[in-house]
Formats: C-alpha cells, structure tokens, sequence
C-alpha cells in the first residue's frame, strides 16, 4: 500500500515518508533505543499497526521480552488503562513473532 | 502539590503515584533508556510539564544535547507539526536548565 | 490474553492491572457511577474494547437503557461527532446484550 | 468570552452551545452523577478550564472531597500519568473553592 | 445503526446528529471546503469509519485525486506518522471509489 | 524560538520544519484552503498555538470573520465541547488581529 501513496506524485507525502525512515537510523542514539521510543510513542497513541511495526524493528534490534515489557509498562503507565486493549493485541503480536523460526 | 494530593485518603492515587515513581527504576531497561521513553511519550501526548520532568531526570541520567534532540526528532515525526510548540518550550527549558551551574 | 500478560514476571504491570480493578470498587461513589464514569471516558477517548467492558459493567449493575443513552449523550457532547462511529458500535453491543437471556 | 462567540450569527455554534447546556440536565442520571461524567471525560481529555467548570458545577450538585477524589482516580487510572498536572491544578482549584465562604 | 441509536428517545443525541448533518451545508465556506474540513480533521484524530465517510462526501462534491492528496498531505504533516495506517486505508479506500462504474 | 531549534545539527528536525513550511503553499489546492485546513486540524487536536499561528495565516489569506466561524463551526462540531476553551481564545486572538491597523 506504501508503494501506491508514493506512486502519486505528492511530494510532501513522499518526503515524510522519507523522513520517517530516517528518523529511526542509528545516531547519537542507537537503532534499538529510537525504535522502543517509537513502540512507546505507538502505544500511548494507541496506534495497533504502529505498534507491531515497532514491535518486529525492535526484535530486529535486540529486544528481549523482559525489554518489552518495560516498554510497555512505561506506555501503560503513561498512557493508562485506555492502552490495555492495544497491550493485549501487542503481547499477542509478540508471542506471534517468538513463536516463528527464526 | 503533591504531598497536598497524598495527604487525601485515596488509595488508588496514592498507589498510582507509587507506581508510576517505580515504572522508571533501572531494570532490564536502564533508567537513562526508561526516562527517555517517558519524554517522547510526554512530547506525543503533548503535556508541557511532563515533558520539563523527564527532560530533568534524563540530563541527570547523563542524556547530552544530541541524544536529546534525537528523542525530539522521533517525537517530532511521529507526534507531527501540532508537536512543535511543545517542542519550542522543551528547548527552551533545555537551554535553561544547561545554562544553570552544575 | 490478560493471563498471558499478567504471566510475564513485571511487577508495574502487574501492579497497573490490580490497581484497575481496585478503581471501580464501591467507596464514596457507588460502582455504578464509576462504570458511568469509566464509560464516559472510553467513550471520549475513542476505545471500543474499553466501551464494550464498561457497558457489559454498567448493565451488571443496573443501569438502564435511558442512563445509557444519557451517558452517551454525555460522551459525544465532549467528545464530538468523531465519537459517533464508536457510538454506534457501543449501541450494536448494547442491542445483543439486551438480546441475550438473563 | 461566550457573549463574543454567540454575538456572530452562526447557527451551528449556538446551536452546539444550547446543546452542551441541555447535556447536564436532571433526566435519567441526575446533575450530579452528569457533572460527575463531564469532570472524568475532561480529566481524561486533558482540557484544565472544563476541569475546573466541572469541579465548580458538581460542588453546586453537592460532590463531596471524597467522591471528587474517586471520581480523580478513575480519571487517573483510564487516561495515566499524563493526568497528573491536571491532577494537580484540579485539587488546586478544589481547595480554593473549599476556602471560599459559602 | 444511525436509525438505531435516533429511535431511542433521546432529545441531546437526536439534536446532535442533526447538527452533524448542518454542519456541512453549503454557507460562507462551500460544501467541498467544509467536507474537506471533515476529511483533514479525521484523519487528525485517526477515525477511519470517519475518513471514508468524508472522502465519498469530498467525491460527491467534485474533490480530484491531487486535491485528495493536498488533503491528506496536511493530515499527514499536522498529525505525524502516527497517521500513515489510516492513510493507506484511506488511499485504499479511495482507489475502491474510483473504480466504481459512476 | 525556532532558530535556536535550527542552530543543533540535527537533519530529521531540520527537514521536518522545511516540510511543514512546503505543505500550506499553492497547489491543486490553494494557500487560503490549506490554512482553513491546518486551523481546523489544530481546533480539534487543540493547540493554542497552532490556532493563533492559522488564524493569522488565515487573515493573510483572506478569510473573513464569517468564513472564520464556519471553520470554528466545524472544528466544534467533530472535536466536541472539550473545544469551547479553545474557541474562547481564538475568538478572542481573531478579534485582537481585526483590531490592528492593516
């Protein structure tokens, strides 16, 4: 679907998408810490795609389960029990991804 | 403010505020991660005094200027343009909080 | 999936759940006007699993089609016509539970 | 400030303004239990001035410290830390109200 | 389930839905403004239920691909990443329009 | 404000107000259009700031007082009463600007 949004010549839609992919590249802060605050920022917004998103790039990075759910508890905290049904959907993503062979 | 909120026999507050003082202890996340995580979700949300709190504690967890702007810049993408008053006042506050002698 | 989560061995997650519960005990305002108010606020803050649980609460303890329907009211007053969506969906849950034998 | 808005002939906002007074009326859910409502969906919303509106109608409804304090939890819990300057602002106004002659 | 919910008798959600619907009309600002209006604002607040009833009223009042695209290019920029789910939907949706016989 | 953000080296921030600036320029959909959308946007995500900083584009544009209040119309209608305060300062932010000498 990304494909068909940057095939329409748009270019301040084509260029945030640029932007967002750059924002998450290792830099003064490491990969693995930007993509558990762009988890975090998924959760507190509420944003289900957005969090697996970030929950697949953060096990790219690294990310163990006891790292995830200090991240999340961190998202529930601040964001509160509005976030729950958005943490069951992402623990249920998570078992999902460690249950697939590597 | 709030020793006056505490004062009140309410324990449900009194126990989220326990809980949210435990949420960024170090654990399998470091503080340092756990309070940066606590500033882009404040940015996102948009809350002026809970992003001037983790902006404190994340620069007496050491977090530099660079790392600070990072963490802006995910806040930034992901929150979008409604973010960047906010994000005038964190630099703001930042500068401030540099310019005080150590 | 609350099992799954709950499994996982993080105290402030643990901690938020049963604090979750503790909120909606009866105290100075009785469980039913906490339900309300847990219903008014999942309806404003858009959470359609949050909604559902609320009014399957709410009808647990009595309240009524016509309470209902003035909470709602309450909700897309504050919450405006972005709620509508979430409150047609709440209506369509409240219909089949009304539906369902006692 | 409300004179300035109705003064200009627009039908749709006046027509939003007689509909949010008509919201908090005696009906099925009594004032109080609707102020309640309203106070919680601004706490959540995070909107100070509807806070303090709210705080001031559900003192004239007769909400006593205790149930505003319930009522603040519930708020806490669903919308999380983010609450908290609201929280405070909140009891801030509270007291002031209380330390006025009746 | 607009039917539904408006054969309760209930004089604040009647009222509202019937504000709603004036809200649109063409005045000052013409329909196809005003939809868009609509359009820009949901995607903001992320409803999709909401985008796709503004596009199929943007389309009826004559709004082309490239101005769907400005549209959505303001959303995107305002309402940052956490907008790109609902925009593929939302481009999805359209291409489903546009492929309809007229 | 925004210089002092400029100034640190930081190309995701940089890039992002380069974009913000690009996205309200003429295009298929024209200046005056684009900041009825950016105003509405920020009506119901509800940032002070962002309103005052529209509405001043707004008048550069040529919007009048009645196209003004049908955008307010709008952002009222689908954000919902927790609005209000919003609208009360930009009422009073729009009648300042009419106010000054051209």
């Amino acid at each position: 679907m990304n494909e068909r949004i940057l095939e329409h010549d748009n270019q301040v839609v084509r260029r945030f998408f640029a932007l967002d992919t750059q924002t998450y590249k290792d830099g003064a802060l490491n990969l693995k810490t930007k993509e558990l605050l762009g988890l975090v920022a998924s959760l507190v917004l509420r944003c289900d795609d957005c969090i697996s998103y970030h929950i697949a790039q953060c096990r790219d990075a690294g990310v163990n389960r006891d790292e995830f759910f200090e991240a999340f508890s961190v998202g529930l905290v601040v964001g509160g029990s509005i976030v729950i049904p958005h943490l069951r959907r992402a623990v249920d993503f998570l078992d999902q991804q460690e249950a697939m062979p590597a």
